[in-house]
């Protein structure tokens, strides 16, 4: 997001050439936020600032852009700067922009890379999307069982100005296995003679690299950890996944949820930003399904032709008996949905949960039958039995659906949230139709006998 | 959530008197994961237990348990131990856990607690839910800008063991105002005879203890920071957030948001634990509101009784129709939640999001009109072009609805999540049977008037 505020003076600076003042400013503020100020400049002016800056502190305020103005920033210089700044960028942010370029621009840039920091890159950016991998940073740091306090205190002196984080330290043999942890406040509080081996903590937390990022996400969360290191198959430390970086993976699939249960698509886009034939993209599929799923509503109705003829007035109660049962089935499937996605409850759960629907679509069925009957009764009276008994069944059919639904997707290891208000609001509506009326034609049995 | 499985071996310990081997346990594990295994035990063995380790540990564990789970805890014991225990407790949780409790235990209890202590609970706990106050923690480190490096490390040595973080070390002046901010990465890489005044950062970010939590929120997550400072209105720190809290308040505030969209009201209960009385009170309201707004829907197929006696199919696409309306809107006020929530849009936004909603909404309008065209082709011919018409109209008005409600809500304060699925859809299906048959009433109004 960017922040006109301050770019015409700091156009200013760069015209005049003024470095020193610059560099002022940049120190003076947070990376994130100068990345904001800078932001609202145009590509070659960024570069032209950027190049005037400590190249770390540089690559600090460039990793804080939109991924997909970083990938712009990338095009609109020579290939050559563009490998140095890669250099220098943070390890996970570059593995995704490496993945976000287009292939043939970062086959141009990638062996401008020095080896090292190349080689780093491929390997992290060749981690799936969604797997702890494809989250992780390999800038973390590490010390050796032998080491004494007072030489592990110096090592992290050494290391801290190129790692992601040296609160956290990961102790590793020489085959690189973790087997250890010590955070720097244990290494400040222990006695200088000492040796790491002694004091470290052997029980390390961990998570696989190639797992999904949850599992890396949960432990974090679950024990209010800074970072978790990361292992691969042969228990090697591969990486570490830091606190904010799971944040931000927390509020993307917040986000996903949140538009899979109205019924969209919309992925890692910026609504504000999105153009039209994104938003068509991700909100056409399931209206069209929908408009299509709904030949039963109305084959349903044509059906129950002769009881429509023989009581008109039943027409008039359709919308609010259907739509109750749409909104009791979008209130358990959101309970639902949202309760698997924060793990309050587990594939195991669901008979009791159920059960517990079941009571409660009951008593809530009741007193809005109860409230239908009153509206009904105004208008009317003769068809107030059918429409209780419609709503009470409705009210189930809607609920039971709407909690079974987001199960019967994770059992089968789709996305619960697959399970949308509108998909629920439209099986709610078919069946509500279907019940509606055979409850109705049953009730008006003699009516609909007489007249068809 | 308690794990039962190690409960067994934990209890016959417990009889057994063994304090070694549960201390021992106790040590292997992180006192989350203890917590999790000694929660399926009594409240009665787990105070045993709990009683066996040292104080300071004890109090980790108890403050790994459900908010509920303490103030169970709290009930059973006699006051002088939760006096005891309140004494170890993390600052922010044990003045939630105070807030939660009886009033009448509460004022059994806090009158035994030591009396520094007992005024930093009253003070934690007497800010509003909902404020920075409310989940910030009294335990920070400090230090004067007149010491060396040598002496500030030694203070952070002194202060380590009973503060939230020493990560980050905030810099007071005599009166406690907040004037500078180092790390713990800083201090270790600054030279022994440099003061703290001299490389402290004069530039801290902070946020104000009776402000909107978000506003604590939203700098630790741009900026990737660990902790946050505190200050009241006069510049004097009184505490700091920790990142560990604001994932927890981001995660507590998704699933509120995710709750609203579904027309529920179910705060801060787990879905799996919550009874028959708390679920029905949630849900409800919402139920009952949008029975009574269908008043308008029966009340408008009433008064097109004519036309629906002159052209009876037009019913059978009546669900098709509002159902299209209320999925759409559904999709905007979905995208447009989120968006506010994420702060992606700001309210000065809405009229070019209302251009882009717009033009979105008529193509989508027109896609869908072709799909109910085509069905309408096959069954009732006649009516293919006032179908076409509603769905095109029915689209706009259930997204324009949509999108904008949130927008309205927002800028009358209130929560944009309001606009809840089912509302709209409710909205959208009274509309659409106003349009529907408006359209239809118009179209066919030579078959109308000779048949009425």
């Amino acid at each position: 997001m960017a922040n006109p505020l301050f770019a015409p003076e700091l156009l200013e600076l760069l015209n005049a050439g003024d470095a020193q003042a610059l560099q002022e400013v940049a120190n003076a503020l947070h990376s994130a936020e100068m990345a904001e100020f800078i932001a609202a400049l145009d590509d070659i002016d960024i570069w032209r600032l950027l190049s005037l800056l400590p190249k770390q502190h540089s690559a600090e305020i460039f990793s804080h852009f939109d991924l997909d103005r970083q990938v712009e920033l990338a095009s609109d210089v020579n290939r050559q700067a563009m490998a140095r700044m890669l250099e220098e960028l943070p390890h996970d942010d570059r593995a995704d922009l490496v993945n976000r370029l287009d292939p043939q621009v970062a086959e141009q840039i990638l062996p401008l890379v020095a080896r090292a920091e190349r080689e780093d890159i491929r390997n992290l950016a060749s981690y799936p999307e969604g797997t702890v991998g494809s989250i992780m940073s390999s800038d973390y740091a590490t010390l050796r069982p032998g080491m004494t306090i007072k030489e592990a205190l110096e090592q992290v002196r050494i290391q801290a100005p190129t790692r992601e984080t040296v609160y956290y330290i990961y102790v590793v043999d020489a085959e690189h296995h973790l087997i250890g942890f010590v955070s720097l406040k244990d290494l400040i509080l222990a006695k200088p003679m000492q040796t790491v081996g002694e004091m470290m903590n052997t029980e390390v937390i961990h998570a696989f690299a190639d797992d999904n990022q949850d599992t890396a996400a949960q432990p974090i969360e679950k024990f209010d950890l800074l970072a978790l290191p990361i292992v691969n198959t042969e228990n090697k430390l591969v990486g570490i996944v830091t606190v904010d970086d799971v944040m931000d993976v927390q509020e993307a699939e917040a986000t996903t949820d949140f538009h899979k249960m109205g019924g969209t698509d919309l992925v890692d886009v910026s609504l504000k930003d999105a153009g039209l034939a994104v938003l068509y993209r991700a909100r056409i599929p399931w209206l069209m399904v929908l408009v299509f799923m709904n030949i039963f509503s109305g084959a349903g109705i044509a059906h129950f032709e002769n009881t429509i003829a023989a009581m008109s007035s039943l027409i008039f109660f359709l919308p609010l008996l259907i739509d109750s049962g749409g909104n009791a089935g979008s209130q358990a499937a959101t309970l639902m949905v949202r309760a698997l996605a924060i793990g309050d409850v587990r594939l195991r759960d669901w008979f009791s949960l159920l059960r517990k629907e079941f009571l409660i679509s009951l008593l809530l069925g009741l007193t809005m039958a109860m409230g239908a009957m009153l509206l009904a009764g105004f208008r009317s009276p003769e068809i107030i039995v059918p429409i209780g008994l419609t709503m009470v069944a409705i009210v189930l059919f809607g609920s039971l659906v709407g909690m079974s639904l987001p199960f019967l997707l994770a059992t089968f290891r789709c996305d619960p949230a697959t399970a949308s208000a509108p998909l629920i609001t439209s099986i709610a509506d078919i069946g509500g139709v279907l019940i509606y009326f055979s409850i109705s034609t049953w009730w008006l049995r003699d009516l609909v006998n007489t007249a068809g």
